[in-house]
């Protein structure tokens, strides 16, 4: 714990949060399995490319998503009460950018790429995912620009074993089989 | 969304979540990036082990860690206020290890493996991450088992680049360079 190290990027404590710029930065080191989330029912069908994804516990079984809130898909999300989490693999590549509005489409027309069915909350789960977590909507609580939503998760499709899709340094990567 | 898929583990719409060891099963096909989470202040240091970390929003720049509610680490954490995430990259495993609590060390005794040297906060980084964030802690959550905790980024520490340590189907991968 000797001889502190000047950090790269710094602001005084309690003083102002760092750069936007330079956390972006900083974040690109940071690896992250590449998700679809979706929804569908009364408010209509929508879903984006996610990697803020993490569990919270797993008795209840419920997992965690940060989403912008000025996106159509949260109000939607957040409408039906219900979302599922595709968690995609290698070859997937196509839906990530799709659903991350690469492709120029957007609400339902995201669904013609990619093979979508639905699971128990009728939220669409990606047939070719590593695995998807159908889930009802527990909470959601605004941070700023972003919801965080926490879903009970109510139904699991567990996919063919494959490698993973990875996104770090603002690329695409494969990781095992 | 035709041919609806039966999933291999389900529960009625609104009925009880997921069974705990199918839904540990599924969050193993899931990589994730491995951090250590450390804190350091009046309550004592401490640190653990975690892939349940993603970012919340850039501006301010903020990210979020769900952890264990019953560990002695969150309790020291949330009594400093302050924490950091130090990201590990592939030659780090021993420190993984010795902060999930492998190599049989508790509280401060972990810090012997790996060169901690204190950010803004005093909360220790590892040198050797791919990244780190120094956080003050804005908020702390109880969700069942586990505290949703958000801390606002004051300081960063950018790494060398390297390659990255994931976390995949119970075993660690490197990714990339």
């Amino acid at each position: 714990m000797s001889k502190p190290q000047a950090p790269i990027a710094s602001a005084e404590t309690g003083a102002t949060p760092l750069d936007a710029v330079l956390f972006r930065e900083g974040m690109s080191r940071v690896a992250g399995a590449v998700h679809v989330v979706t929804t569908a029912g009364p408010a209509g069908q929508a879903g984006f490319t996610a990697t803020a994804v993490t569990p919270v516990t797993d008795a209840p079984a419920s997992l965690l998503v940060c989403m912008n809130a000025s996106g159509r898909s949260a109000t939607a999300l957040i409408s039906n009460g219900v979302f599922c989490v595709s968690t995609l693999g290698m070859d997937d590549v196509a839906v990530a950018d799709a659903f991350a509005g690469r492709a120029d489409l957007n609400g339902a027309d995201r669904f013609t790429v990619g093979d979508w069915r639905p699971l128990v909350t009728g939220s669409p789960h990606l047939a070719t995912s590593v695995v998807a977590f159908d889930c009802r909507l527990t909470d959601a609580r605004l941070v700023a620009t972003h919801h965080v939503i926490i879903g009970e998760i109510v139904a699991m499709h567990l996919g063919a074993s494959r490698p993973a899709l990875i996104y770090r340094g603002r690329a695409y990567h494969a990781l095992g089989g």
